[in-house]
Order: C-alpha cells, then sequence, then structure tokens
C-alpha cells in the first residue's frame, strides 16, 4: 500500500491509495507478461499471456479514466504486494529447465497474480459503492470481469494438463 | 517461492516447493492474525478473524498430514508473496486513525490473503490430480472452500457497510 498510509484519514482516501496501487501494480504486470510469454512453451499459454497483455494496457487506460472521474492526478504507490508476488514468479520461471514443468509453474504465477487483482478490484468495487461513485462502478467491474475470465482461461488450461496426464 | 527453485526439475518437485512454500504462508498468517484481530473493531470482523485463526492452525495441521503422505519432512520455504501481501496490510492498518476506515482496510488485506490462498490450494489441486496423490485431493479441497468461505464473509461484511451507507 506504499508509504502515503499515514494520509489516509477517509473512505475516499482508502479509495485514492488503493486506486494508485493498482495502477502500480497494473503497470508492472504490463513489464513481466513479456518475459512470460517468452518462457511460455505451450502455444495455448503464450497466446493466453499476449491477450492478457492487450487487456491490461486497457486496464490501465480504464483506471486513468477513474483517476479523471475522481478529479485526482494518476499516479502510482509501490504495492509490496504485487512486488512480492511477481519476484516469487521470477524466482520460479528463471530455474526450471524441464518445459512442461516450467509452464506449470508460470500458470501458477499468472493465477496468483490474477487472484490478487480479483480480491483487489472486488474491494474497490465495495467502497465505490460505499462512496457513491456510480460513475466508477461499471468501469471497475468490467476489469473484474476480465480477470475472473483470465483466472478461468488459466483454470482450463490446468485441467488440460490433467486430462493428458490421466490419458 | 524461495531459493531453492534451482532443484525443481520434476512437477513433484515444483508440488512439493509449493507446499513448503503455503506452509511457510499459512504460518506468517497465524502470526499476522493476532494483531488484525487487535486492530479490528467491528465485533463481526473481529470475530470473523478469531474464527479464521482456529481454521488457519487447522490448515496448518492438514499441510503437515501432505508432508507425511508423501513422505516429506515438513519444512517452510520463503514466500515473497505472502510477506508482500502481509507487509502491505501492515503499512495500511498501521496508520489509519478513523476506526470504519481502518476496518475496511483490514477487510481489504484480509481478502487479499485469502485469494492468494484461492490460487495457491487451486493450483495445488491441479498438481496433485495430474500427478495422481489421489490422498491428497480432498485435503486441500477442505481448506480452499474455507478459504473460500473466509472470503464470501468478508464481503459480506463489506456489503453491509454499503447497506449502512446508502440507508
Amino acid at each position: 500500500m506504499g508509504l502515503f498510509t499515514k494520509d489516509i484519514k477517509t473512505m475516499n482516501d482508502l479509495f485514492v491509495h488503493q486506486l494508485k496501487d493498482i495502477y502500480y501494480a497494473e503497470n508492472q504486470i504490463i513489464e513481466a507478461l513479456p518475459t512470460m510469454i517468452d518462457k511460455a512453451s505451450s502455444p495455448e499459454l503464450k497466446q493466453g499471456f499476449q491477450a492478457h497483455l492487450a487487456e491490461t494496457r486497457n486496464q490501465v487506460a480504464r483506471l486513468e479514466q477513474i483517476f479523471r472521474l475522481r478529479g485526482v492526478t494518476a499516479k502510482q504507490v509501490d504495492c509490496p504486494a504485487i512486488d512480492g508476488i511477481l519476484k516469487e514468479a521470477n524466482q520460479l520461471s528463471g530455474d526450471v529447465a524441464d518445459k512442461a514443468v516450467l509452464d506449470a509453474g508460470l500458470v501458477a504465477a499468472a493465477q496468483s497474480v490474477e487472484h490478487y487483482e480479483i480480491a483487489r478490484y472486488g474491494t474497490m468495487i465495495a467502497w465505490a459503492k460505499e462512496l457513491g461513485y456510480a460513475d466508477c462502478v461499471p468501469l471497475l467491474l468490467q476489469t473484474l470481469e476480465e480477470e475472473k475470465g483470465a483466472d478461468k482461461k488459466l483454470s482450463k488450461l490446468a485441467e488440460n494438463r490433467i486430462n493428458r496426464a490421466a490419458a
């Protein structure tokens, strides 16, 4: 949540802080995805990451729209959670030689990123509703649905591996 | 995922590594929850955290059972993801004076923890199935259901706030 939490006094402060936090997180994900695309072996996984990179760029644009709606300058604050999640993803995907095992690790890493975002967007939607920011809710909902969709696609890839292992 | 990822060569290595990673994460959560219980103001939130502490202790025992089933010594490896998520939770809950705002921050922090665990247990269930570790699957499923239940209770608390704000 960054270094500016001492300035949080109201629910609006919390909302704006969280907005800056997820803005940082999404930008870090945009930086991390190209490496994950490079490392992925299965064409479906590679393609899934590529599609999610495009989706994430739209999500950043949507966050910038929310900053404008709230009359706040778009700004990032450090987010130790996404840093930790991506550090873990990098460590894992750096050291695994077997391509099928590496793909399994990449799917796991991506799902932990998706679930972080699902939690955060869920929270932001609740706070936007509580604060009466009706104009922000549909934008946040659209991104939440995309993150849930990305998570489902990753679960499907993991399921296909189980079916192949059983066959 | 810790420092031992260079030793990951097979899906079993990945499974065991993930087991040690979540074992560390659950133990860190047990250390973090008492502070969150202290800081929570709403009785439902305080009680929810208390119930989840008891649940988490059972989940640790379940992980130790899985270590035994796999013939592996129960051991923790560093998990930068949970460290980052809990660091963010601490930063936020350290600096907010308004009790209702602090509670909202605590709910958000707890939901990011729950979603991390939902992602990880989902992955471990997929890998256990792929590896044919049928004896581990029900234990992992039981914990996954508990984590999903905890997340739902937290969403319900956030919803109640929205209803109160609207009233």
